[in-house]
């Protein structure tokens, strides 16, 4: 399959680039600042430009998220308008345009988080927006199909824990390798409206 | 207790509102165009204006949120944003903001709906929004203890089915009183970061 991979040099698009590259596909991966196309997906203009230019896609898998985390009576409204734009949004909008783009019984995967359910200190924000892509999958794989659309939602990955291990003491994080298996199985798997925990 | 209820004029608002003072409590109640107090909660500012008015509360009760209804390749980046904005941001202000004007042992109640397990077509906005709103109250819960916040997620009512109907058909209603009933619940009990689904 020809897959479009945002996000595809952060930690966990690294890893799924490489599990998709293994499984045969053909990763097209964009990125903020490098990859194959860059693009800033939190602009929905700039989404437009990105699947006019990229062509035919037989799936989109989304690695990438900005979330404002700050303790909750600092979290002004913009930094929950921009948690909401950088990591809700900017997933809703890579579906909706690229319905289009991507084949008939192609998919779509999004990325959510741990934070839906088992919250932390300062992650209010993004709990807030992984609810929102976990409730809006749900909802678009009623209307999309045959199209699919699924949510993988990671704990912790042990190779981000020295950016991110303060803020997830005592919770058990796993090999960010598992978590790219979880995108292999949405992509070639069956299923649509899952969200796939990987913990 | 003093309770701050808002949309206390709406369907559901007016139902809550009934309960609250049949129990005994006296409930202040805010609307865009009428009520006690005036004030469109969508606008941050205005929230700020709102606690300001409204001295000391001992509960904080959402009843109001809108959503823009439609098919999902119709459904515009600005679609998202004023849905997001309307029911899940709106609400996440009256939080943040109330915190100081709620007393230590007082309480959050917010609203979502049964789209966020359950979707309907042209719901995925509403969706992403109660999904928001869900998430977001499971984490602001850990972080405003004594101070508690839950999650009122009711089906579409008996009294709404002439407006809302087409929208659940084949989806059960349940009578307003039931919902309203959740809120009593949340505002006199002890739980907190919990969803109360009246289906």
């Amino acid at each position: 399959m020809r897959i479009l991979l945002v996000g595809a040099g952060g930690t966990l698009g690294s890893a799924v680039g490489k599990a998709l590259v293994e499984r045969g596909h053909e990763v097209v991966g964009v990125g903020r600042t490098g990859g194959d196309v860059i693009c800033d997906v939190t602009d929905p203009a700039a989404v437009s430009r990105l699947y006019a230019q990229v062509g035919r896609l037989d799936a989109v898998a989304v690695a990438a998220g900005d979330a404002v985390f700050k303790p909750l009576a600092d979290l002004a409204a913009d930094d929950f308008a921009a948690t909401l734009r950088g990591k809700a949004l900017s997933q809703v909008e890579l579906v909706r345009q690229g319905l289009g783009a991507v084949a008939p019984n192609g998919s779509f995967t999004l990325v959510s988080g741990v934070l839906t359910e088992e919250p932390i200190v300062a992650g209010a924000a993004a709990s807030a927006a992984n609810g929102a892509v976990e409730a809006f999958a749900r909802a678009a794989a009623i209307e999309i199909a045959p199209q699919r659309i699924n949510v993988v939602s990671p704990t912790v990955v042990e190779e981000s824990l020295p950016a991110y291990g303060p803020f997830f003491v005592g919770m058990e994080a796993v090999p960010v390798a598992r978590v790219a298996t979880a995108y292999v199985r949405a992509v070639e798997g069956a299923q649509t409206g899952q969200v796939y925990r990987v913990r």
